[in-house]
């Protein structure tokens, strides 16, 4: 067995991602070392649960863990303070104390709302993130933010709060919707233009192979995001300096994904124009070659991402901006925007005219 | 004016509670510097509102603050998802950002579910405490503990979140209903049991003139129990051990206040019959005198505090057992106690047999 170990260094709260293939159906026995106690629930949504419930509750029962299980409807929709209510009944109805755990099993609205479950739960209880989606595994199941969305914005209510373990089983990329990998690859990509030129000439040239999903490539790709977030993560825990730089592309993201309702753009087709739209303002304002743009678009469109906006689906530029305001990066009403001096270098807190921003949407929009 | 100040030292989340008459109406005064932006919500309940909001704006508008306000309805039957719902909606209205504050102007309701909505709003934004009650100076605006009540449960969804600034104005206690300072006192004979015996004997000697609302003898113990609990905090943030002693009491109490519908026994009440029961399983299990157990039981009675439980109102010893497995701090089904020695020092963590805790609750059943 090949498996991969990314240590996220955060003193005593530190953990390890594991990386590898078959590793969900061993889940009992990685978790065995590092519970405090046997109980458990699992949490998933209805797609995931259907696909892996079954290998991760017999594997756990092997190891003597007692564990229910919980699932919500699939779907950013569900990412909400009912859903979050109901989670925390059933974990009052189960008698869970503070040494039980939670998994999230599934992709990003799972590990969102149990991470945040977890850190609430009688103040906070163990917590295992086993990233079902190729977006889960590179972005949102490292790194210990936790949140769920207000009807009024994405992500607006939350928590900092390190898991004790991730699980990255590659293999369950192989039942990921087409849509949901290339979604994935999105922030994959983001990885390599603000912090790592290396490894954007690595998935360029490899692009085939990983959309082909060989497992020693996926091994690669979601190691090598994970040692990049793991350590920006350890530098800057909650997000006051260096951190936000992962938000390349994000808040004209949300804001895309805001405005035409959640669910119509995936979150990696909104990153994906957000972060065309921050290298174009990056031209203007850091001097960002054209032609790597230029570079970054073809390869989005390579990998079958969508790099312009359909203007039925985001009414106006005007809606846009407004919801770039009400963005949870915003000071004082300023958004903030991460922009890039090439491909592998990025700066962050950079404040935009919005005359300039508007132009640049402009662009997108057809 | 007699200002005194205790530190509560957490590193870099250390603050300070001060402590004194009449600072309400200086509080813009007080948060000139300890705040990163001029922009916050005032949150109140219903009578709180109507008291002292006036006062507290007019204050902070004078130092430049902008400050909105929101309350609910006054009383524990509030602190719960639905209105933590709503006032993350009034956030996300207001269009808070990151460095934005609130203010929690109330007794332990109010403090425990704007401590938990400042602890998650955008992930964390700064907030102050401003107790109007005994028991919230004494004890709940102290230490960062936030949480919301589930159906099932007190205080079961929660965090650790540490203030920027406690401002305990004793003036505020004159306005107070008998019955519910009364229910402080519960709470600050509770610091003299198990962490100060002098502080008994003081409290024993000077009970009429805080009954009476003296200034200076408010201030003087609503500063040693501040000192109790901020140098029990600072040991132990997170109550993975010393802080639990602060529970004393309270396994019993949160169970009464659960079986007999919050609102029947105020907080203090139950905290005072649940102390006289950990005293009676203290004697056994730990040999504390008997006579120590009447002279607590007597100071309760002068001081207008229950020493016994009514049958009708707590339905059965079963239902009241099976609450206490209900409990937070249960580990594998089994409730822990803190039991006591003598007055002044107090054990945590004790196992105490389900046959003599029934017999030892019987005991107060009249």
């Amino acid at each position: 067995m090949n498996l991969e170990k990314v240590c996220v260094d955060l003193k005593t709260r530190s953990y390890n991602i594991l990386i590898g293939q078959n590793l969900l159906n061993q889940i009992g026995l990685f978790c065995r070392s590092i519970l405090p106690s046997q109980k458990g629930v699992l949490i998933g949504d209805s797609n995931t649960t259907a696909l892996y419930k079954e290998d991760c509750l017999i594997s756990l029962l092997k190891e003597n863990f007692h564990v229910s299980s919980w699932q919500f409807q699939a779907g950013e929709k569900s990412k909400n303070l009912t859903i979050l209510g109901r989670l925390y009944d059933f974990l009052a109805e189960e008698k869970l104390d503070r040494k039980s755990f939670l998994i999230a099993l599934g992709g990003g609205v799972v590990g969102d709302i149990v991470g945040l479950a977890a850190a609430t739960y009688l103040r906070g209880i163990p917590f295992i993130q086993v990233p079902t989606t190729l977006l889960a595994q590179v972005d949102s199941s490292v790194g210990g933010k936790t949140a769920i969305d207000l009807p009024s914005g994405k992500n607006l209510v939350g928590a900092f709060y390190q898991p004790n373990l991730v699980l990255c089983d590659v293999n369950l990329l192989k039942t990921l919707p087409r849509r949901e990998l290339i979604c994935g690859l999105a922030e994959v990509v983001k990885y390599g233009i603000i912090l790592d030129r290396d490894f954007f000439d690595f998935l360029e040239t490899h692009i085939e192979g990983i959309l082909a999903l060989e497992t020693s490539l996926l091994t690669t790709v979601v190691k090598r995001c994970c040692e990049l977030k793991a350590s920006v993560t350890a530098a800057d825990e909650t997000e006051t300096g260096k951190r936000a730089i992962l938000n390349f592309g994000h808040t004209i993201a949300h804001a895309i994904e805001v405005v035409s309702g959640y669910g119509k753009y995936t979150h990696g087709e909104a990153v994906a124009i957000g972060s065309l739209i921050a290298c174009k303002l990056s031209e203007t304002l850091m001097g960002f070659p054209p032609a790597e743009t230029e570079r970054i678009e073809k390869f989005f469109i390579k990998i079958g991402l969508p790099v312009s906006l359909v203007s039925t689906e985001i009414r106006s530029v005007d809606s846009l901006v407004l919801a770039m305001q009400n963005d949870k990066k915003t000071l004082a009403g300023i958004p903030r925007f991460v922009l890039v001096q090439h491909i592998g270098e990025a700066k962050f807190g950079c404040q935009v005219p919005e005359s300039l921003l508007r132009k640049s949407i402009e662009e997108f929009i057809r």
